[in-house]
């Protein structure tokens, strides 16, 4: 195990706000990142409008729409049947933010002349980014500019800036010029996967324009893909003096020029709306007219609406979503940036979903992962169920692609959801740590069964649900057979789990236990419904020819299923032969080795015990109730001292199993990893954008550590601790159309149902029923 | 196991030509494979100087040069650290043997007038190919035209082209194209690795020419690995007729046109000589000069000259090497094809090696593989050893990349020698089928250890052979270790073997037991070495740091090396898993899925007990006297039938095994499947170019197989027997600088000792000790 990582932290501690008290190039990059603000739709960079000259490598110029991307043709040195032929790459899209201020002919760049004043905030209370500066021109003019910045979580097309300038010292004239430019492309990824993509040159290309007093809109189409964007916005400029206005376009950028005689101490205010509607969206033909009514009404509404409606849709969401801690601001800073982020990240549409770093960077190319289903929806689920509905949603959506990636890839039946797509291709280029994590089938139904048992939306299940389950149980049977060298039992080869640093092994432990839960459910689903939703049940033999024959057989194969067991350790092997591998030398490794991954070969890597992250770990958490205590402490024990964390998806479940067998001291380290993993910049990739799944790790920590809470079929169960460092802590819960809150302070803990007639769940061994309103209070050991 | 295949002679039956009486498009590609020549430096396909203008798929019109490359970044779609990082490509070179003809404006042309006569002859004993024609053009005026072209194997540089036309029909205006053309491309793979290249464009840029009289030289340059490359071609017209001679020079193609007035009945006669030479061969200043010198000496010596060389050299060739066959001339044919087949492809200058499809073709990028050693080298060994010390000198010469590919992958010392590679570098794009095949360390020092024991060449495994033998042992104790689980016994994890239906897999059995022999190989040299030569040790010690720890270390990993038995089944199974998979389907999968690896994904495959090709079969023949005959048997009957021979490597060695074990009849279907391979293009794809490792099987199968042939610690081993369609078969052997003449009748074998004062070796299991000239008969079992 490598040394636990302290950072002291980058950012003045506030419970609510993000800020920047000095402009710094050596931290640009990074800021970018922080103060990114996005809609789950549109996400942008805290890129200046006025542009950025410093070095190249401090900064990464990103606009993105969640699911709009660019395709292109895996290319492979040696390529073998089925692997994966498109890769997706979500675009950096048309550059919009841009207002560039002349005062005088000295334009505005804060590496030029001085900055008097400076300060920049992500307010997570109202969703808005400020940035208030007050700059003296190298000739001695000074100017006041205020920036807000809001991407509308209820308009998910709009984005907005309200520019504000005011001469201090001088009258005289200044020139606002805002722009969208065309001329966009993505970062290359010089072999760092974790960083950019293969795409190169600019992807977009303009085919077509319009401008018009402010207005101005540009019309794109991707090469490949074939899919059109539109980007547009309108100018409004507020102020008392003349001015002039004058259209530009020149290369693929369109500018509005504002010519303004300002007087000393009088406000001048630019109000930008821009909007972005795709082809994805909407049908070509109405994609520019849509662009151009969201404009038009977004202006008649004013910046000012905008906010309110932003700090209303905030207000429910915090009051939903948030973890109140007392007695530690510095974490209670992290946890909310992280949810905050998560909100900003999340396709909410049904068609798109959350990228690996969400809409703040390009790193894994925006694609999606496992990390949805794992990480990230739970805290969906028990907060904004709806959004987790939309996240099921979208795989239903690209369940016809998994059908047709299963016969790609040669299995006779059955769907395969992609390791890593943005549109339901697999766009993996390195199967052993891709196509063969065919976890990701049953991530996703456990996702789908805990949707179900927490949300008791059958239907849900039953018009989309099903299908998806049957399918994907379908490939488990066509996957695994039953092996006479082990009894019979069923087992599954040639996998990988979710630590990628082994590949390609049989019976992984993660694997088959899940898999055996998704065959279980498959099977528990099929009966019910056949039981009782006959028309339903006569649907799916129709659409997908489900019979008995199949249904009975998954029974089987989970009864069946072969868990890997070491009597002599009594521990869970990862895989058939981990055990027979050595283990690795942490002792004498240098922590310049890690990740492993960038400084070993991966058959170096699989040669050897040692663990990316969480692989039985977090078998034992998904599946709680299927071990008992004893064999997850043995199991802890076992895996934690040979795992690197070199995934920011490892802190956060060793985290939450550390706190259920009572090493609460070693729970809050690992959360203590993932609080602030952004923020502090743990990984020195925060730069490249954010790690939504280790984000919403940390809600996982609180909740599922520290407050222990499970269900565990269909019962929600609390096993709470506070940790030594806090005075106390609470969060709420939707749990059933219900909603409760929980509190734990020094010795005890509180129960108070807020919604819902009445509520019965578990405090550790024991049933508690609440009604309306109620409250209870139960004694914790200290 | 799949059905043996039987396919029809496609050329009548000659025991030393191949002929081809009829000129058809439907077979064009093929045949420009088959008739193929080369000397083991420049290989050209059996293209017509006339060009061809047939459909485009139904010609590879190409010309190599051995070792001659072009070398690009190879791409990944997901790249990890210690991936190969340049592709290197035999390329199709500058197009030398155009002869393009035209009778007054009428030009010929095999797809357009009359063919009255046509027939194409490989001359294997005298080296040469001839083309006799009859052509009448579209308004009737006939001609008769016989080509000669000869790759002289004693001047490796030259090739020469002797074109006769006699008008047969009338008098009047003959024209001469003689070109060499610049403008050469590889073959594009499309997605099929066993058939181009991914390299597109032309990679070969013309950077100076000459032209003066029939003499002509281009000079061109690779791109990217910026090797200089010369092609000269010196015409010389012999006719008594009047005639012009006009030089030209357009696009890169320089072209010498002789205008002739021809007299009806009266032969006119070009000699082209052509040379190629490149900056991997000398100094590029030298060159050119070297070019025309070797031009204009061989135009002085005559093309006659040639083939005398020609022929002499042949008849040493074939009076070592020839397998003669009494009884059945469809085989005798197979048979010296394909000897003939590997003398064209050998590199014979310690540079150069010999490429999967030899220089007849463009798969495999002209890649070397262990097909060399475990294949080819036993060929040379025991008939031209010179040759195979050049092979293994080869190796010698890329030991330091090898080093440095250990590095690259993140070992700690030692050499990994690339799984495909022209100039040493690993040129493998996928690692669980390449890299990942460890054993090609052992593979190149099994043919060290054989050349050694067959040569008594002590001094050059003082000089070279102890230098790679002891890197690459130091190879195997990195990789492997002493596991626990496994009685601490020496385990290699993560490695494949020579198998590729399975990948990634620990203890695979062939790898383990050729890593013993390795590590006990090289411990006996380094005591040996340590011992009798100190001088030899000292260097050792100076040069690479050999230590006497290391030296003991590698006897303890080879006396505790772990080798899978089962014991339930009394076979070793392929690898630690492979039991525990399910048995491949052979019974209800169509044939048209075969190969399985361009009809499955990879891990499909892995999932399966299915054999791509022979594995522990291999080991048993290469370790034969390591293991008794009962376990060979039970592997064989165990292996046979799960495997589908989808690679041309697996025949042979069923075959030589079969004959060991006693299974005589199925010794000789597997025999077939090798010995007219290409001849009868068993696999579909010959026209791809010659399958050398396959050609060199046939040898095996005979020699090693019904001769029962093995030198077990430097002892000679015979135990032969008679096919039953065969009268009798006799080849030769050379074996410690003698030469042994074995022929096998009906009952009997003979023993005639024709080199050497003496020489002992085993008949079965006895002793016989024959003098110079001496011959002896034994008795065979019917």
């Amino acid at each position: 195990m490598k040394k636990i990582l302290k950072n002291s932290p980058i950012y003045p501690i506030e419970k609510w706000r993000i800020t920047e008290k000095e402009f710094d190039i050596e931290t640009n990059y990074l800021d970018e990142t922080i103060f990114s603000i996005g809609n789950g739709y549109i996400g942008i960079r805290g890129n200046f409008e006025e542009g950025y000259n410093g070095p190249g490598d401090t900064t990464l110029d990103g606009t993105y729409i969640n699911g709009f991307y660019e395709s292109e043709p895996i290319v492979y040195g040696e390529k073998a049947h089925g692997f994966g032929e498109v890769k997706e790459t979500m675009l950096n899209v048309t550059n919009s933010k841009i207002i560039k201020l002349f005062i005088g002919n000295e334009e505005f760049d804060l590496l030029k002349g001085n900055i008097i004043d400076y300060k920049r905030v992500l307010d997570m209370k109202n969703g808005v980014l400020i940035r208030n500066i007050i700059w003296e021109s190298p000739i001695g003019k000074r100017v006041k500019i205020t920036i807000k910045r809001v991407a509308p979580f209820e308009n998910k097309h709009l984005l907005a800036i309200d520019y504000q300038i005011t001469p201090l010292n001088f009258s005289g004239e200044i020139t606002l010029e805002s722009a969208i430019d065309g001329d966009v492309r993505n970062q290359e990824s010089k072999g760092d996967p974790r960083v950019g993509s293969s795409l190169k040159g600019q992807a977009l290309k303009v085919i077509g324009k319009e401008q018009i007093d402010g207005y101005g809109a540009l019309i794109q189409e991707t090469i490949n893909s074939q899919f059109v964007l539109i980007c547009a916005m309108d100018n409004e400029l507020e102020t008392n003096n003349d001015y002039k206005i004058e259209n530009n376009e020149f290369n693929q950028r369109l500018v509005s020029r504002y010519k303004i005689n300002c007087k000393k101490g009088e406000k001048v205010k630019l109000n930008k709306y821009i909007t972005y509607y795709t082809s994805r969206d909407y049908p070509i033909k109405e994609v520019l007219s849509r662009a151009k009514v969201n404009l038009y009404d977004a202006q008649y509404d004013g910046f000012n609406k905008l906010l309110r409606d932003q700090r209303r849709f905030l207000d429910e969401f915090w009051n939903d979503a948030d973890i109140k801690i007392n007695g530690d601001d510095v974490i209670q800073q992290g946890i909310r940036f992280n949810l905050f982020h998560l909100l900003q990240s999340v396709g909410r549409d049904g068609k798109t979903n959350i990228a690996a770093k969400g809409l703040t960077g390009e790193g894994y190319e925006g694609h999606y992962f496992w990390d949805t289903e794992t990480y990230i929806l739970p805290f969906f689920l028990f907060t904004e169920p709806e959004i987790s509905k939309k996240l099921l949603k979208y795989r239903y959506n690209i369940l016809d692609r998994a059908k047709q990636r299963a016969k790609d890839v040669a299995h006779n039946k059955g769907a395969l959801y992609p390791w890593r797509t943005i549109d339901g291709r697999e766009c993996s280029a390195f199967f052993p740590a891709g196509t063969a994590q065919y976890h990701i089938n049953a991530d996703i139904i456990y996702a789908l069964k805990q949707y179900v048992e927490v949300t008791e939306d059958k239907e849900f299940l039953l018009d989309y649900g099903a299908e998806m389950l049957f399918e994907t149980a379908r490939l488990w049977e066509d996957l695994g057979g039953y092996v006479q060298k082990k009894d019979n039992k069923f087992c599954i080869n040639s996998v990988t789990g979710p630590d990628e640093y082994t590949a390609i092994v049989n019976n992984n432990f993660y694997t088959n236990s899940m898999a055996k839960m998704h065959l279980d459910f498959a099977y528990k689903t099929a009966m019910e419904i056949k039981n009782e939703y006959s028309n339903i049940y006569q649907r799916l033999v129709e659409k997908i020819g489900l019979n008995e024959k199949e249904i009975k057989s998954w029974k089987k194969a989970a009864d069946n299923m072969y868990l890997p067991y070491d009597e002599e350790l009594g521990i869970h092997p990862q895989d058939d032969n981990f055990l027979e591998k050595e283990v690795w030398d942490f002792e004498n490794v240098s922590k310049d080795k890690y990740p492993l991954l960038l400084n070993y070969h991966p058959l170096i890597i699989y040669r050897y015990q040692v663990c990316k992250q969480a692989d039985v770990v977090l078998a034992l958490f998904l599946l709680g109730n299927k071990f008992d205590k004893q064999v997850k402490k043995r199991d802890f024990d076992y895996y934690e001292k040979i795992t690197s964390h070199d995934s920011s998806l490892s802190n956060s479940i060793h985290s939450v199993i550390a706190s259920e067998i009572g090493y609460y001291k070693k729970a809050y380290d690992y959360f203590l990893q993932t609080a602030r993993t952004d923020l502090d910049n743990y990984h020195k990739n925060s730069e490249h954008g954010v790690h939504t799944a280790c984000m919403a790790g940390t809600w996982m920590c609180v909740v599922n550590g520290f407050g222990g809470m499970r269900v565990y079929n269909g019962e929600l169960i609390f096993n709470p601790h506070l940790p030594d460092k806090w005075d106390s802590y609470k969060f709420k819960i939707r749990f059933k159309m219900k909603k409760i809150e929980i509190k734990v302070k020094k010795n005890e803990v509180k129960y108070t149902l807020l919604e819902g007639d009445e509520l019965t769940f578990k405090h550790k061994d024991d049933k508690i029923n609440l009604k309306h309103g109620e409250s209870v209070r139960l004694p914790l050991k200290v």
